[in-house]
């Protein structure tokens, strides 16, 4: 339960932002914030407003309004985060400037194959739109975003290893810095090329809100592959991960669009409530991987079969089941969701270089079972490039908060980063999750040059973040 | 030729640096400069000092002593850029710092499909070594930059539609600033997933060098495809180029690796000492496109010619020739090598959304045809990446410095930027050919950010660069 006082704004403040933004463009404490004030994952803070604009000006409006009246203010998109990043503080204090009525573009440019769209639009409502022209925007990730969050945390997902991130698909974007001048940064284009010196869209990408607020984007946008197919194979026992990553990048080539692992204590989570999806995984006892190739043709699925059949030939692979592509994801996106909401546990979203997940696995559970023995680490994750989701479930009555946590996250970051080289947030970006490792990792003169952006761009410091020296103020772990 | 009376460096700092740099790390005026006061079109001026630094540390200490003596130094990379960048104004007060000596490092991680390697390496000795390991770096230019001057100039050439360019394939620099504490920001990692606030790389990515001097850099490589195939073909009067990249896109799929147009008036420069190549060519008179792609099995022949027989159908095409990929590509090589020893002439190197690229052209020649109706424009280029590399051959006799030049880059400009929304420059960067764009067509928040993003890299003025608000000295136009 929240029991701090709420600091309140003044009323002829919000009487300001009101007529600024019109109706619906204020919420205060008296409506129902809860779904600006708490992640998916439970993270949860109070707003002491919420101001959603419907267009540039009116971001700049709001940002100008906050800054005059001394407000802290936290951009957030669809709040589907999993860091904590996009919930405000405790304090009651902070303004949420929530993106989700910057509706006003939606510019499909097919000969261009760009979209340009303001920041409300969702990947649910884009992928929806394209596909009536045969056309997606490559993300696959279980949550739905939208196009500001998606620029802000450089979402990644399951397709990076042939289509990239947020970053690679990105041809430019606007967004309004919360300086004096009120400037706007506009380089949204469909324009593929341009080399003219600093690329200013680099300073939004993956920046979690925290030198601007961006309010559109404009990306490339793929055709829809003419044929998929994916198969759930199990791993021989003394496969090397490195080698099945090396065979399936060289016999499928540049159609190879997913490679997913999840471990035996991922698949042991499907027992009872989903153990139909159990029937279709091949043996449960092994690492398992999801691989999906898509091809302009019609030749994925012969494609598949040669390379699992050439697999199977060089002892990589103990058996294969392949079927209706949708109906095999199925199992890949209903272990997060079950692990969201496992208690207790911890979550963790590394990184390492590709070629180290299977030292790093092995080093993790051989370090878990000396310090922790009755932790059980559950391990998916987009492994072809690198990244792990590692779920510790907890012996029941564990608190997750404090020194338990503190002690395990230790132990998992030091191995990744300072064993490894990896990194304590591939995806997800920082937030109060996992502020402490910003800390600890980050070499000074980046964590320095952030800083100074930030002065650069919020001389004034009116936007909230994290990913830079100054944390806000205390926030609730989910209960 | 030069006639400007030499800035001298005082004989004790020049001391100094060969203090630092050792033996062959300082080359004098009484060296023969030559091939680093002097670019590949003959943009030239003269150094005062050439500095060759081996390691990192050498760099911090060039850069310190640079400016404790209030000397401006120019990065500088194999010298093969086009728009007068790399070489020193003709002061002679210049200091250069090549790269080309940082060769320290050259780290294949096969598992991870990645290199890193110090910035004097060149394209081409590195394609020889991946080879080996059947792999590539993507990037296919006629030119042979080296590991820094790809990443300062962000290189792009004939694979983008594909692989993306330079920043697409780049996942960490280590790069040294002028600051004054020599700060040295290192983000080089075969990881390809790290999130963690601003990716301090992209400050060196396109910024030739303006923010820090690039001393090494991690790249994603590609599998060398198992096939190729290549064919050239002549559009059908009536095509349109947006329908032939769009059937291209469709019928290739993800294997498309180059979409290259050569106009008749580029096909009319191999006449006489070159018309063997026209023999290859299909139709003369009509504009011709090079397509390729890459396989990772043995299906780009096949595949090609489906393509190649579906595009007939559909009346796209006048006629096709495939053959030998290397011996179609030397059509594609031969006409930049011969439009940039053509004189008097101008180049452009622009770009629009891609959809635009034919309403561009039209523009182009018709308004070119009312004003200049002498000069002859001929067209190259990557367009399915919107990109046209435009030279205008003069009437002979015609002066290129001054009135004329500048009535013809302020018509092609106007109408490339103000007229379509295109870049004055797609691929090239900013200098001395083409600055005057610079401060018409960046908007002024933009400018003003890059100065400000210097300063706080550059707070003592040391680099020496271009796309920013600063510009050096007078420097030589080609003669």
């Amino acid at each position: 339960m929240i029991d701090t006082v709420p600091a309140t704004i003044a009323p002829k403040v919000i009487d300001e932002f009101a007529r600024e933004l019109g109706p619906g463009g204020v919420l205060t404490p008296e409506d129902d914030l809860g779904r600006y004030e708490a992640s998916p994952n439970l993270w949860s803070g109070r707003a002491g407003l919420v101001l959603r604009p419907r267009c540039t000006e009116e971001v700049r409006s709001s940002l100008r309004i906050a800054r005059s009246s001394n407000l802290q203010v936290l951009p957030q998109g669809a709040n589907s985060g999993l860091v904590g990043a996009s919930v405000p503080d405790v304090s009651g204090g902070q303004v949420v400037l929530s993106t989700e009525r910057l509706r006003s573009s939606f510019l499909l440019d097919a000969a261009s194959r760009t979209l340009t769209a303001s920041a409300g639009w969702t990947l649910a409502e884009i992928q929806d739109r394209l596909a009536e022209d045969g056309l997606r925007f490559p993300i696959e990730v279980g949550s739905n975003p939208n196009v500001g969050g998606m620029v802000s945390t450089n979402t990644a997902g399951a397709n990076v290893i042939r289509y990239g991130d947020v970053r690679k698909r990105l041809l430019g974007v606007q967004a309004v810095l919360p300086d004096r001048a009120g400037t706007v940064i506009d380089t949204l284009s469909p324009l593929r090329k341009r080399n003219e010196g600093f690329d200013a869209t680099q300073l939004f990408v993956g920046t979690q809100g925290r030198y601007g607020v961006v309010t559109a984007a404009t990306v490339e946008v793929d055709p829809l592959p003419r044929a998929r197919a994916a198969a759930w194979i199990s791993l021989a026992i003394n496969a090397d991960l490195s080698s099945a990553v090396a065979h399936f990048e060289r016999s499928c080539g540049e159609t190879l669009t997913s490679f997913e692992l999840l471990s035996p204590a991922g698949i042991a989570l499907l027992k009872g409530q989903h153990s139909r999806l159990l029937q279709r995984l091949p043996c449960v006892d092994r690492d398992c991987l999801l691989i999906e190739v898509g091809t302009h043709d019609s030749s994925a699925e012969a494609l598949l079969q040669r390379s699992l059949e050439s697999a199977a030939d060089k002892g990589l692979l103990e058996d294969a089941t392949t079927g209706d592509v949708e109906s095999l994801w199925e199992i890949r996106r209903i272990v997060p969701a079950i692990t969201e909401r496992m208690e207790p546990a911890l979550s963790y979203d590394v990184s390492v270089p590709r070629g180290d997940i299977s030292r790093l696995r092995t080093t993790l559970r051989d370090c878990l079972a000396a310090s922790f023995p009755s932790v059980i680490p559950i391990e998916l994750g987009h492994v072809a490039d690198g990244g792990l989701h590692l779920i510790l479930a907890l012996p029941s009555g564990t608190p997750t908060v404090g020194h338990e946590q503190v002690g395990l996250d230790r132990l998992v970051f030091d191995i990744v980063v300072q064993g490894h080289g990896g990194s304590f947030s591939a995806e997800h970006g920082v937030g109060p999750k996992n502020h402490h490792a910003y800390r600890r990792y980050v070499p000074e003169e980046l964590r320095l040059l952030r800083e100074q952006l930030r002065q650069l761009c919020d001389p004034d410091d009116v936007l909230v973040g994290w990913a830079g020296q100054r944390a806000h103020g205390p926030i609730l772990m989910p209960e």
